[in-house]
């Protein structure tokens, strides 16, 4: 039980979480904020976790600048359970989406779709890791949404501009870059992202929504997944991952005491310049499939 | 941040943990098991979390005396995601379903159920705390399933008898007494709880799903819900809650240690009769709205 040494995962999620974050949960894990309970047994309609909750928001809101046509939720279901809900909340309204396809998350993402309705491939699926000029992509011009995979975190594929489309929501999967950059909220009608990779542990995903896009859901969407239903309750609906939401409130805090996202950018620009450069100094011994456009942020 | 004093939350949960495993997570928060990485950091595919996530099934199979034609799944969602997951699941068989109705979870269950198919409510609502005498039933030749919540955590209304369903699987929400009681699993064709009431944190939902009722989920039903699917992949097809299944082994340990789900029965019974008595001396000072037979077990 010796903490004397200390471990790094390079893993993409679940992963490294700041130190201070993980001291400060150990030293009121027995009782938070001299409640003498742990925050794990309390209520999710506590006054407490309220706070919590509130804060995580009020948080993400601050540090991507998200504007106030936007609601920010807490549902549980993963990145995964999120490619489903997307679908049933946004697909019904034209029975159909625009997917970007370009490596394995927007695979199965775009799969996942394919239960829900008619998925449109906006081009095929590229053979080198790299995204199609968009003058070659085709939109179609029923498509509820348009889904794309900011950074492909198992292919490495990561979007340097946001994709043009037209006036129709555009919907990013950000689960492996969320806070490593400065993102144009409003320009997308949903961005989500799986906690476990950037801001927390595993157990909830963060969805920014747009809000005249609530309201739209299939009939069989069960209520978990049903944005405007999480949105209208706060995302107490029903008892939340409660230690996922608090940990990750305290990672934000961190990031923004330490700077915010754009030293996040810096942090993450300098980490991956490393890594990238020991690639091409290599001499061939490790390559990059990755092309260059699309590679270090 | 002091912890001199210790508090209790009597509401059903998120709930009291057994301090003794409280103290143990908060030692191992920052190393577990001398990694030098917190359990959270860790990867849902490392040989750490495997263990965990094999001993939680092992000990649920242990302390339920669970047949081996059962599989133990642990899903997102909570205990309403798994109310849709259970109709996406097995609703498609007949495309219709029973639902006993006693109180606000089951009534909850039943009107998502609506979502999915037809639902057949055995009886009226009770107007009154209470189970109607099953000779006065009316199930349905044609049901997938019979569904009912074995204790109403809202009202109260406990059943002390297994339902008679004559062949059709039945499926028991099991979150509020879960390890309360033992339970003779083989009459089940589904139970299910979320941890967070009996055991464990919020943000995972076991079910124990008998194996022939696999494999037959909706076209529309999210892969996070197929319990075949998560079942194949042992839980960990996606990120799970990692934490919430890593708190959950330690509370069934500390159930298997303390005595068992017998020990945990009598505890139950003793302090459900404390509390009944209390009630029943108080001059009507308290009065419980509950029929006798669906209280105190
Ligand atoms: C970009 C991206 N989207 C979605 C997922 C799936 O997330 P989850 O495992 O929470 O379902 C992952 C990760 O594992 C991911 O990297
Ligand atoms: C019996 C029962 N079923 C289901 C639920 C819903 O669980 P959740 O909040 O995890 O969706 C609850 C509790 O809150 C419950 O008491």
């Amino acid at each position: 039980m010796g903490s004397s040494h200390s471990a790094l995962n390079f893993g993409a999620g679940p992963a490294k979480l700041p130190r201070s974050v993980l001291v400060e949960v150990q030293n009121e894990f027995l009782s938070y904020k001299d409640s003498g309970m742990s925050l794990i047994e309390m209520s999710h309609r506590s006054k407490e976790y309220d706070a919590i909750n509130n804060s995580a928001q009020q948080l993400i809101r601050e540090l991507l600048n998200v504007p106030s046509n936007y609601k920010i939720i807490f549902m549980q279901g993963g990145g995964l359970g999120c490619f489903s809900a997307i679908c049933m909340n946004l697909m019904g309204r034209t029975g159909e989406a625009d997917y970007l396809v370009t490596g394995t998350w927007s695979h199965i993402a775009a799969k996942e779709a394919a239960k829900y309705g008619k998925v449109n491939m906006v081009f095929p699926r590229p053979e080198n890791r790299s995204i199609p000029d968009p003058s070659t992509w085709k939109l179609s011009e029923n498509a509820s949404f348009v889904y794309y995979c900011d950074n492909e975190t198992v292919d490495g594929v990561e979007f340097h501009f946001v994709p043009e489309t037209n006036g129709v929501p555009l919907v990013a999967d950000m689960s492996s870059n969320i806070m490593t950059k400065k993102v144009d909220v409003s320009k997308y009608g949903i961005i989500f992202a799986g906690a476990q990779k950037n801001i927390g542990p595993s157990g909830t995903v963060v969805v920014i929504v747009r809000e005249d896009l609530l309201g739209n859901a299939m009939k069989t969407c069960p209520t978990v997944f049903d944005f405007a239903h999480i949105s209208k309750n706060n995302s107490v609906h029903h008892t939340p991952t409660t230690f996922a939401v608090y940990v990750m409130e305290k990672v934000l805090q961190w990031i923004k005491t330490s700077g915010g996202v754009d030293k996040m950018a810096e942090n993450s620009h300098q980490k991956s310049t490393l890594l990238y450069d020991a690639i091409n100094n290599s001499n061939n011994f490790y390559v990059c499939p990755i092309e260059e456009s699309c590679g270090v942020g």
